[in-house]
């Protein structure tokens, strides 16, 4: 691995240096060129190396879906496990276009253990339990979680990588965990998710505002996650973990990735220089979230639908970014002259 | 080429319909969505074909570019020109990671003309007029690059083009075009380009409001376009109509090509259904037109470089929303339980 100098100034000003001399005005390339100086500064070199990325997706049950705070049936989740494997989710025809390679975890889908070689079978349990009354895992579920993704995470081999989820009522638990470990206001965090009515978003609140009680207002990320995490969502934030030990740049996709992104900086505050913040979702909650933490993310396209989506459609800005360093003739390569 | 059954709501309502179909709730594709529907629409079938793209830089000079608009010299334009034919700008960069071919066209740099093989040769002159003092080209002229235009653009091959430009003083072209053509109040279309200082920025809002004074408070495109064009600007707006006359779409950049998009679409209205804008530019008055136009570009970046830099962004978006109408599953094809 090459030597990560981001602590160093004096790189830093290389890095920006090597930018600014670029056959372009000044700050031009905008986001691109904050984007390039990241990833610069992450694998401590002027010529970083950005070309292969690989999607993984976390699946897993949420037992608050008993509950009907989705306006999906909880099956769901597995049958989408399927169409993951076959190839016909939105995240694999997005994926197919950009060469990305894409694995599928089953970190805890409710029903029996599916049996299939493509999938990467981590699970943890059959789904969690319904957090609204109880703690949705055990401590040690919790630790197996993250050990899991650890493991996943320090295994990856592209530069960079997109962590996708699906599961039935994990964006109740996405506002619960960003209501405990941040402090905000849980009712702005809920949203309608996959598309929940009038009715429905009501129960969702009641029923949030019922699991929040539970607990004391603030929790440590650790907490939170045995409370009211996911198995795919405390699995992703092990993954993050250990893609980021690994020192690769990974791509974070919308509301639920960004619980998962913020537990795990709560856990490990260093890895925030590895996340890059793929897109702004829809759902409402991921607006605040972004604001607490002043994040910019690279898209903005009314998207919601998980599965790291958002994520790998951002893959070809941090690819452009990197390339723009590399390759992007400077002024004095290219002998045009600079402003008069 | 496939009919184009735009016009129907008989088959709007099919496309609509295909799209709802998929795997994923309602709408939360987003902006993808509507892409997705635009493309549909403009090919005439719910399998359209979006695989291949290309860039072409239009690059020409400005006669306005001597009275001191900008903050480079003029002579960046014809080194710059040999810059995307050796591979070395942004714009050649950024093609290169998204397997775009690039093609440059002379459509009038100053100087003598430029003897290269790779160079696509359709000057009109050696740089227009002084805008500021008399109209930048003659009819004839524009006539001659609008022809030119449409000659390339009808000859295009991909399925997707992008339009760039290269010219040291054009946004002060686009912003004069713009106020021309759709009546916006001048100042505030006037921004810093290639990023003037504040004592340019005041010479550059002096001179360009002499150079408005010279004609009528709006102006037809055509008149508009021979008084403060480009050479570059009036030949992609003849592109954009040559384009969109053998069915392609056509990827908008950012100011200056938002200026020739504006112009070619008051020559034919017809054509904003083959316009995708791609980005949105950092400079001010892009802001202004698309506010009028009520345009939403798919980017923001906070970019303002040109070259067609965020039109090629903006590209895997596009080729991601044909793929997901043409490959995704619908819930019927894979199984899955919609909502309950």
């Amino acid at each position: 691995m090459t030597p990560n100098l981001s602590s160093s100034s004096a790189f830093h000003d290389e890095i920006r240096r090597a930018i600014d001399t670029k056959t372009k005005p000044v700050g031009s390339l905008g986001r691109l060129e904050t984007l390039a100086f990241q990833i610069a500064a992450l694998q401590g070199t002027l010529k970083p190396q950005m070309k292969s990325c690989r999607l993984t997706i976390f699946a897993g049950d949420h037992g608050m879906a008993s509950a009907g705070v989705s306006a999906f049936p909880q099956e769901v989740t597995r049958q989408m496990v399927f169409n993951f494997l076959e190839g016909g989710a939105a995240a694999n025809i997005f994926a197919n276009t950009l060469d990305i390679d894409v694995q599928v975890v089953d970190a805890g889908v409710a029903g029996a253990p599916i049996l299939n070689e493509a999938l990467v079978a981590r699970r943890i349990g059959a789904g969690t339990a319904n957090a609204i009354v109880e703690p949705a895992m055990t401590a040690s579920q919790r630790d197996e979680a993250i050990a899991a993704g650890r493991e996943i995470g320090a295994g990856e081999k592209t530069d960079a990588v997109c962590y996708g989820e699906m599961g039935i009522g994990n964006t109740s638990s996405a506002s619960l965990l960003a209501h405990k470990i941040l402090g905000l206001p849980l009712a702005p965090l809920i949203g309608r998710g996959t598309g929940v009515d009038d009715d429905t978003l009501a129960r969702k609140n009641t029923l949030l505002e019922e699991a929040a009680k539970r607990t004391a207002d603030i929790l440590p990320a650790e907490d939170a996650l045995a409370e009211y995490g996911g198995f795919e969502i405390t699995m992703m934030a092990g993954a993050m973990l250990g893609a980021a030990s690994a020192g690769k740049l990974i791509i974070v996709d919308g509301f639920i990735a960004m619980s998962a992104a913020l537990a795990a900086q709560m856990l490990d505050e260093k890895i925030s220089a590895n996340l890059v913040y793929g897109h702004r979702s829809k759902e409402v909650g991921h607006g605040l979230i972004l604001k607490a933490l002043d994040a910019d993310p690279l898209l903005d396209l009314g998207m919601r639908l998980g599965e790291g989506t958002g994520a790998l459609l951002a893959w070809p800005l941090v690819k452009a970014a990197a390339a723009m360093l590399n390759d992007m003739a400077t002024f004095d390569d290219a002998q045009v002259s600079g402003p008069a």
